[in-house]
């Protein structure tokens, strides 16, 4: 199995991901959210690149449509929810819905829907997507979301989490970033919180009083659920 | 002093590079080519980003202009040198002009040109442009070329190397790609050249022979030269 890690959202072209697996990271706070409402029942999440573009979703469906998502780091005014994962509770979300936009997770979905299909990983659902990928067979192609066009240490210490599970278990050959996280998560896995909470965008959601976001998101394996897109949906595998 | 690494030159922009200095990296090998022939005395090194512009650059010259630079990691026909530091020895380059074309590091220089100061760094010459930086007291961002918009890792592991000494000498805040970087160096430090050799750029030089080459950019500290960008023109600073 080939493995390739692109950095940022912005850097992952169509031709980088055709024709292989798609793994899109967003740990702070993406595809953490989306793993937790697909554990707590969402039917389903469409991510958009605008407020608008959800906002006229909702209008346009003819069943009950939540939305959620953020603009710097906060809850979007009309919106239902943030883009806090504890906010998705079964209460909320179960059987429901769900439009989101985020300044990241949603652009790395948007540039990587051309992959042969495409998941959502977050630590939170690690495991389970890894086993779909080693299912799979194919090519993988990770891609982290970044943070403003640059690189976020959560995502990439996700990606070296999940290509050391999958060395673990197939042969994998490792681009060059690819390797370099992987010796990354290598070296630091003892103290994966520690390590998470230095990166920049670690500090700010600490520094806007997201710490519990923050504990939750470094949980790792608290969810069963592969998220795979399809036809611009989110859904359960 | 903030230090930022760029991970590839197509994702190096002005904004990044903005008020700061920036440090071009390519050790495979432009920039290891510009530290050997500063050190054997030419005098400078013209950047160009396609053939018909080094060629060009010749014609209108009133000066003995020498051409070089690869495509696909071979010599161009018609050019005085490949994309080997061992070909620019003194007797070949002393006092001369050069025209260079390569596929990544004529890239990187030219999208970092916006910088306040730009200097062209490899393994060959680490210690001199630290020195340098360390004069300045500017921010510094680190503009790894990698290999056909893809992450390097030879260009990382030159970029860590930069970063630890600096924070040997000053305070530094670290971006994210930076911290990366300054861990994966202390990690492979004692192993340099095997890290190095595993990259996917590297593995190609050697299936085409560029053995001695390999070698030769491995090396830490060998020259003591800060080629700096003016006007155009990489020069001995």
């Amino acid at each position: 199995m080939n493995i390739d890690v692109v950095f940022t959202a912005q850097t992952c072209s169509k031709e980088r991901v055709k024709g292989k697996n798609a793994v899109v990271i967003d740990v702070l706070r993406f595809t953490s959210v989306v793993a937790a409402a697909m554990a707590n029942g969402a039917k389903g999440i469409v991510p958009f690149l605008s407020v608008e573009g959800a906002e006229q979703y909702r209008k346009d469906s003819t069943e009950e449509i939540l939305l959620g998502g953020e603009r710097a780091c906060n809850k979007i005014p009309g919106f239902d929810f943030g883009n806090s994962p504890l906010e998705y509770t079964p209460e909320a979300v179960e059987g429901k819905l769900i439009g989101i936009t985020t300044t990241n997770g949603t652009v790395a979905i948007g540039n990587a829907a051309e992959a042969t299909a495409l998941y959502a990983l977050s630590l939170l659902n690690l495991q389970a997507v890894v086993d779909r990928l080693l299912d799979g067979g194919e090519d993988v192609v990770i891609v982290c979301s970044g943070t403003l066009a640059r690189f976020a240490l959560e995502d990439g210490l996700c990606a070296g989490a999940a290509i050391a599970r999958l060395m673990a278990d197939t042969t994998c050959e490792l681009s060059d970033s690819a390797y370099l996280l992987s010796t990354f998560y290598e070296q630091n896995k003892g103290t994966l919180k520690a390590v998470l909470s230095r990166s920049v965008h670690a500090r700010r959601l600490l520094r806007l009083g997201y710490t519990e976001d923050l504990d939750y998101c470094c949980t790792v394996d608290k969810f069963d659920v592969v998220p795979v897109l399809n036809k611009g949906m989110l859904m359960r595998l």
